[in-house]
């Protein structure tokens, strides 16, 4: 059995590292911004690396900076060992759990097998992934993508920072030193592979704390594409330009994004712009001359997802030729993370687990509808997940709260 | 008669401060960044000081920075001059022409009148007033407002650079030795009066060049307000979080920006929207926590003005309880330049010089879309203005352009 508190203790204490967004006026009633390879990033990555070697886990770095600790089992035979994964980094206005948990619940269990003496007959271990948000360098679970084979590592390294366009995720790797030296890959010859990899992970979600359960067995995620949107007008006087005269990226960005919100809804899918830009130097009477938006479209199945982008740039088409003199657009798709389904036996004994622990009417099975480092783990060996509640559903907020009464 | 080359060579010559954002290979074929107070208008002010003074000019700087150029008449009796004013701050992705030909049209008439020894009966001068643009320091004809007793002298140096909250107005004219020594205000004890103001501008929008005319002679301007909106929501994961839980400002300020247009074209008015912003920790797989967007309302009669506000807030409120859980919002109003009418007797001899230079069917009588100095200054002395043509009624644009066949 697990020490709660001593759980809690040493999530919060890292913590530290990041904390801001106060909201209230206890020690822990703080947001976090951890963003991945800032010095606070580094500041948790070295206290994780003491912590483990203290275990008597080894430590490997691969050329994106994910560490892997290692803690040896009873037969010596080499197989790849046994995961527990997930991730450091925070969302710039984000909460104490996300991600943070499944590493600190993963050190917990490693402390708890070494205090009780419990050896595993193989291998088993702990990850840290490197820059699963994508906040600072927009591409989300970059690092396992690597991993996984389906993001190229050059493109990953050359991400910048949205706010720098001087630092490269590379070039922070450098910086910290954590471009470490192996490969980062699953090839047994050269990079580091893994027997299975199970995360622990808020839900993130309202459906745990609305139907009153308290773990979710993850059977897969749903399927996500991330495009941004590049709208361009021209640039009039806001007081002499008659609407007819007009190409406004504006105003048509804004039908576009109550456009997709409406598509969306139509098909129960998820549609959201979180980021808009106009340039830095727009001003109140002048038409800008360009807007750029995010655009996130997400559902369980990948048809949907497909169906729901077509009908979107569709509409974005007859908006963009609606008002005035028009406006024509272009379009990158930065991140494509089809849906995926996690592996059976992993699953089930999840869910053997769970029944066990808190019985079937307080767990169930339940799709992600985040994005995890394990999507793309299970591309290359048996993975699943655990979901516990979070209040409210709430993240990506400072108020992010997840309660040991549910660890 | 003015010299048009001498007219065209020097307006160009003095855009060297300032230029960029070229779009063709021609020596002018560049627009114009010389924000109020950076170094580039220290650097035009200073020539312009130098020039004034070559002409026999007095120069007098006031607390706003306000540049008065006095050529003496014959009679020495103290009135109040007559003034051609105008201002040589630009749009941030401004054109060659919008405020700077006015001064240059003045400062020609200034060389014309010494050159043929043309000397009036009473003062006369040029004006360059500061910040007109507001594009800077976000309040459009503040100086002149300041001398018209509109806008508090606080309130005009508080305002803050729009990029850096640091600097303000006040900080600038001290940097750069504007900060005068006598009041801005039409006060003749304190300030500096002025007998008359008139001033020539392009028109900024597509009415002469579309009827073919080559003189407007305005009779006033529209009226305008600007508002800035801010909506409140809640920072939400894009992935986990249904529609009916969201709190999305930027979906809200999307429906609210489409709305303010449809609004407004019922109204047969304008209502523009140059600027959004999200936070800068805004990231594309989180709905916003706020918005941040500028409203800009035109009409020529102010009671259209005041009803298309009213309708947007009824129809923003609506906005703001229909998606989700409903978002928030608040708002202030940063410019209120109510329509004005300009002097019959100014209007009346700017119509008759028009119609004996360029033929009654070639001129025509107008409203201002725009503000202008002039506007403020009506409020203290007779004042008009003189419109030229510009090409495809393209203004707030690098490519705004005047032929000097207009001149
Ligand atoms: N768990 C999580 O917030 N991941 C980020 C990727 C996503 O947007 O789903
Ligand atoms: N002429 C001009 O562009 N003035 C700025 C104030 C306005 O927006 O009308």
């Amino acid at each position: 059995k697990i020490n709660p508190e001593r759980l809690w203790n040493t999530l919060h204490e890292t913590c530290k590292w990041g904390a801001t967004h106060r909201y209230g006026d206890g020690p822990t009633d703080t947001g976090m911004a951890r963003l991945t390879l800032t010095d606070d990033d580094a500041s948790v990555r070295k206290w994780f690396a003491t912590e483990v070697q203290k275990l008597g886990c080894t430590l490997s770095v691969d050329q994106m900076g994910n560490m892997f600790a290692r803690q040896s089992g009873r037969l010596s035979s080499p197989v790849p060992m046994i995961a527990m994964g997930s991730h450091l980094d925070t969302q710039p206005r984000g909460g104490r759990y996300d991600g943070i948990l499944g590493i600190m619940a993963a050190l917990e269990v490693l402390r708890t097998m070494k205090e009780s003496k419990f050896q595993t007959n193989y291998d088993v271990g702990v990850v840290n992934w490197t820059n699963e948000e994508g906040a600072r360098f927009p591409m989300s679970m970059c690092s396992s993508g690597v991993w996984a084979g389906a993001i190229p590592i050059q493109k990953a390294w050359d991400l910048r920072d949205i706010h720098d366009p001087d630092v490269t995720l590379r070039s922070e790797l450098e910086r910290h030193g954590y471009l470490g030296d192996i490969s980062c890959s699953s090839d047994p010859a050269t990079g580091y592979p893994l027997g299975a990899h199970f995360e622990l992970h808020i839900e993130q979600g309202p459906i745990l704390p609305e139907t009153g359960r308290s773990i979710g067995v993850v059977r897969g995620a749903q399927g996500y594409r991330w495009l941004t949107m590049t709208v361009h007008g021209k640039d009039a006087h806001t007081g002499t330009t008659p609407f007819s005269a007009r190409q406004d990226p504006l105003l048509a960005s804004s039908r576009m994004i109550a456009a997709s919100h409406d598509i969306a809804k139509k098909h129960d899918a998820l549609a959201s712009t979180g980021i808009i830009r106009v340039p830095s130097n727009a001003s109140t009477n002048t038409v800008s001359s360009q807007v750029t938006f995010t655009l996130d479209i997400r559902h369980p199945q990948d048809s949907v997802v497909h169906a729901v982008q077509d009908e979107c740039l569709r509409a974005f088409d007859a908006i963009a030729a609606q008002d005035g003199k028009g406006v024509w657009f272009d379009w990158t798709l930065d991140t494509d993370s089809p849906a995926v389904e996690f592996d059976h036996n992993c699953v089930a004994s999840i869910q053997a687990a769970a029944n066990q622990l808190v019985g079937r009417e307080k767990s169930m099975l339940m799709t992600s509808g985040a994005g995890h480092d394990t999507v793309y783990t299970s591309k290359h060996c048996p993975s699943a997940m655990i979901f516990v509640p979070c209040k409210d559903g709430v993240s990506h907020h400072p108020t992010e709260y997840c309660s040991p009464q549910d660890w």
